[in-house]
């Protein structure tokens, strides 16, 4: 029989180990969330700046939003586009989940941007067990591409934590293009872009501790555990180097001039269970030297594992290419300010925001000043601080989770000493992540305040067990915040990010020669058939059968076509309509297909005939008053007959 | 090589093959759609009406909306649940897709509901596929259990037109308890539940005419189809009974006497493509004859097809259980109004509403009546129309899919023989489905009109070729409609209700005892894990490895268990917090899986253990400060080691 280790004290026990755990003792661990919180700022409000926020906030029905919102939405896999002000969920971008209505995870198109990018064991493992790619995603981080601190319009980037893997979204068709799985890491948790000059690299953080090289030779001897942090080649999404830290990692950030990327550390005892992960009062900050890495890769100071090159960037094997900066206490946030000088590490566990002076990091790394010098500032803001961003106007916003609020704070009078507090405004309930207009870039802006709350209770109609998130707007463009809207959402938005609308110019009609569907151009090639023209031709090939056939609405170009069970059928479709909004779908019925085929897109899904019979396929996307009539039949003939 | 039936005739010249295609052919063959209708409503509102309307759809941060809205979502396969008026969504419920973030479809107790409920045929099929369930669904059509006449809060039923599905959520848990496949039948489209006394029966449309047998001796033989109309016991979800008839099933009502249900037919001319499905001017709405068809089966009247009951009612072979009523052209939409009285048939490709009076149909079963006699009106209302609905005050309001608006009309007006047109008021774009205030019910309300529009074109910021929807709501109060609200929403609502916040009240926590876990249950007790209680158990079982383990935030009760490669795991875990809205998660890296565990729930997970090494498992539902650090590994050893 096999053995689980148990955790061996008890939970009210393990509460109590810290001083911020004795907070959450009090706040959690009574089996009641604290709701209340003693609010400062939005309860005193004057009428007239709530109907003006509102104002703010308004966007009529036919009004465009003023921002776009960009959202992860943890363990559902998918991104999300949102208007802002309005908080409307305008799409759902697939990543790492399976669609049923785009057909992500379903066409060929879709397989092979999740496949293509797995590591040669996970395919193994996968295929072992009937599986193309892992069926889940956890989604925690949407970033976009910068080019000199301010976003330009070209790609997203995300993390999925659950399957160690890194996407990136077109922003011209809003689709993913590349899915990567990172070697060696294993949690893929923070993600940025590199914000200057211009985002040669994407970071990205291993969250969990494992063996250098994890193939069971090691396996509960957490001394030789160690971390990865990950720099992606943004241009091509191949893996440029990785740095092996002590202690795990959790979210990054990069500094404005190109120098510094930085890490939190929550685990930097390497613990392995609740106690030892909290047991010290400080962990660390991980600053990383690019260019140092960059010489260090070049001069072959590296180890390859698994084909990617690995500094050892391990505490007493620093070298230049990292520092460990002292943080109390499990850090967490990590927010480079665009006034391009400060780093704000949120204490989780310490009541405090930690603030790095990132000038003075040069003498930290070539000075051999402490590390704890390049601390600027360390102010007490409340319980639970977690994540922090920026209006641009030398103020700084910080989630506050165990006390239910935000606190509005000014940098400046942090770094002299003064008590920097401006307001704390309760949310509901208990915030993450939070974010503000372009607030990650130099162009931040103090207009809209996003909470992103991992709590709705009372918030809303009763849905049953599994309530909603909430994540709350507030007008910002005065002294204090003011809650406009109350946005209810599915599991779980980890981060947001808000740009401007007009730095994102998407397609509204495909163009005929994107990449996504090459190979289905080649083969049609092969085929002698235009995939530009009117299609309605069936290719047999052994066992295997291609079905070209156009869409126009309202029908398809073939009404029927005929197959033998068990026929690897692959049906390749081309929606000839160049209208906007003009989506065809293609469905066949009892064969678990279905997809999306935008204007001018071609699509195709290839699935095994099943037993002998009359099925229809039709198209699934609303297109025409005859829509309902847009369907065909597939005759399955018996096997040998 | 294969050859598929080609259209053989132009698009263009189909779209002209009868009265109704030419005004799409002018609308829409065009290239172009019709973005502008001849406003008669709202256009011409004065700012007082409009203003008011905003207020009385206003729903401050903090209030709770008035109504429950429980929504299709097309091809995407979930249902979902809104708040109204606010139009914010509260919730997605996976039904008949895969779900990351809840594990709908990964956990063991969602594939025992998604599979059980399969034919033999489907099993098979997919076996040889290796996939246990269809990975895609297309919900169209979510309505309530009813008890004389009004929603009762018990169920909701849902259909599934891609893979001939029917399920049922419960409203205590808003989780679906029973998902089935509907023998003979193809292309389950429309469906409702039995309004009076109570709801005994599902009654659910087969859309896709197939052979009586469909085993492949009969292929391309139309002359052999037949379609099924299904009587689905709500209680267990058996199959009671199905009707065999001649014409295609689209959409379907019941009656407030217990006495009829109704479908509307868009393919009485059984045509197997656009021109043949489109060529006759009438086709026409089958009326069923419950209590006929109740004897007909007692009396031993039917064959037995795949176990369940099958009652000819083709024409010709009608007796009492059908009749088939004459109705222009390719119908549509199928309203019963809250008055008991009429029956509403929108004439899609006619510009026509007929309008059935239920009472007249007993004459027509039983003293020889003309089948049109039952027809007491048939207004002209606009170009398109499709479905109906009703706000209690003897107001129909249909949408016009062409004119892009909706027609608000008197029913005794029509009746009468007069105008019955009260306004048009434009929406954005091309609307389907729509819905009032419980207006298929007996407490229909004149509050809030819900337009499902098809396209949303301009009314969004751009994301792509792919657009969200556009759903409306409007202030029906007054004599006007009042647009309150644009409501964009990913693919693809057909059809939702309202239901008064005061009829549906879910638990917030899980009952201990709850059925879903019923199999973990019995499981655990033949290994002697209780599991109410504290559970970090690891059970050896030959290569099958179970492995309990409670959460309570911020822990899992074992920080780590060992298992060997190629072992089949199941990992049940137990959330013992019983606050609202502490749901817990489990993922287990790098393996594919993820799921929710709500407040008192047990859920469990099975997966093939990987390649040696260490991987880490994690909360993945944000539950406590320490959430982060909730997680544990797993330790995969070598086989043979």
């Amino acid at each position: 029989m096999s053995q689980g280790q148990k955790t061996g004290i008890s939970r009210r026990g393990l509460l109590g180990a810290t001083a911020g755990g004795a907070a959450l003792a009090g706040a959690l661990g009574g089996g009641r969330l604290a709701l209340t919180g003693g609010a400062v700022g939005a309860a005193t409000l004057a009428g007239t700046s709530v109907a003006r926020a509102a104002e703010a906030a308004a966007v009529a029905p036919g009004q465009l939003d003023e921002y776009y919102g960009f959202w992860s939405s943890g363990q559902t896999g998918e991104m999300r586009i949102l208007g802002i002000p309005s908080m409307r969920e305008l799409m759902r971008v697939p990543v790492f989940n399976i669609c049923s209505a785009t057909g992500w995870g379903i066409t060929n198109e879709s397989k092979k941007i999740l496949t293509e990018g797995l590591t040669e064991k996970t395919k193994q493992y996968l295929a072992a067990n009937g599986l193309e790619f892992p069926r889940n995603g956890d989604l925690h981080h949407v970033h976009m591409s910068f080019t000199e601190g301010k976003y330009d319009g070209r790609f997203l980037f995300m993390n999925d934590k659950a399957n160690t893997r890194v996407a990136r979204v077109r922003c011209d068709v809003m689709k993913p293009d590349k899915i990567i799985e990172i070697p060696n890491a294993k949690g893929i948790h923070g993600l940025r872009p590199q914000k200057w000059p211009r985002t040669n690299y994407v970071f990205a953080n291993g969250e969990d501790e494992v063996p250098i090289v994890n193939d069971g030779q090691v396996l509960d001897d957490p001394s030789q555990y160690v971390n990865f942090y990950t720099a992606i080649n943004a241009d091509d999404m191949t893996i440029a180097w990785q740095v092996m830290v002590t202690g795990n990692l959790d979210n990054t950030d990069a500094d404005y001039d190109g120098k510094y990327a930085f890490s939190t550390s929550y685990n930097s005892e390497m613990g392995m269970n609740l106690a030892d992960m909290t047991a010290a009062d400080m962990d660390h900050v991980v600053v990383f030297n690019i260019a140092e890495i960059e010489k260090g890769i070049e001069a072959g100071d590296f180890q390859e594992l698994n084909g990617v090159k690995v500094i050892d960037g391990r505490k007493g094997s620093e070298k230049n290419y990292v520092r460990y900066i002292p943080i109390p206490n499990n850090p967490h946030g990590c927010n480079m300010a665009p006034d391009r000088v400060h780093l704000c590490i949120g204490g989780k566990l310490s009541p405090t925001v930690s603030v790095i002076d990132v000038r003075k990091l040069d003498a930290v790394f070539y000075e051999g000043a402490e590390p704890r010098s390049a601390v600027v500032a360390e102010p007490e803001l409340g319980l639970g601080p977690l994540h922090t961003c920026f209006d641009g106007q030398g103020n700084a916003y910080t989630t506050l989770f165990l006390d239910s609020q935000v606190v509005k704070w000014n940098l400046d009078k942090a770094v002299a000493g003064e008590d920097p507090i401006l307001s704390k405004t309760d949310v509901h309930y208990q915030p993450g992540h939070n974010s503000t207009a372009e607030g990650e870039t130099l162009d931040a802006a103090a207009k809209y305040y996003i909470s992103m709350n991992k709590f709705s209770k009372d918030r809303f109609l009763n849905v049953g067990p599994l309530k909603p998130e909430n994540e709350q707007l507030f007008v910002i463009d005065g002294d204090n915040l003011v809650l406009a809207h109350d946005g209810p959402t599915f599991a779980e938005p980890h981060d947001s990010i808000l740009v401007h609308a007009s730095k994102v110019n998407p397609l509204s009609v495909w163009n005929r020669q994107d990449p996504m569907w090459a190979e289905a151009r080649k083969q049609a090639e092969a085929d002698g058939v235009d995939l530009d023209d009117w299609q309605d031709t069936v290719i047999r090939d052994g066992n295997k059968v291609r079905v070209y056939m156009s869409s126009q609405a309202p029908q398809f170009a073939l009404e029927s076509f005929t197959v033998t069970q068990g026929d690897e059928v692959t049906v390749i479709v081309t929606n000839l309509d160049d209208i906007d909004d003009l989506t065809h779908g293609f469905t066949m019925g009892n064969h678990g297909v279905a997809m999306e085929v935008g204007p001018q897109a071609t699509a195709s899904v290839t699935f095994t005939a099943a037993q002998p019979g009359v099925y229809w396929y039709y198209c699934q996307w609303f297109c025409h008053a005859l829509h309902m009539e847009m369907r065909g039949r597939m005759f399955v003939e018996p096997k040998g007959a």
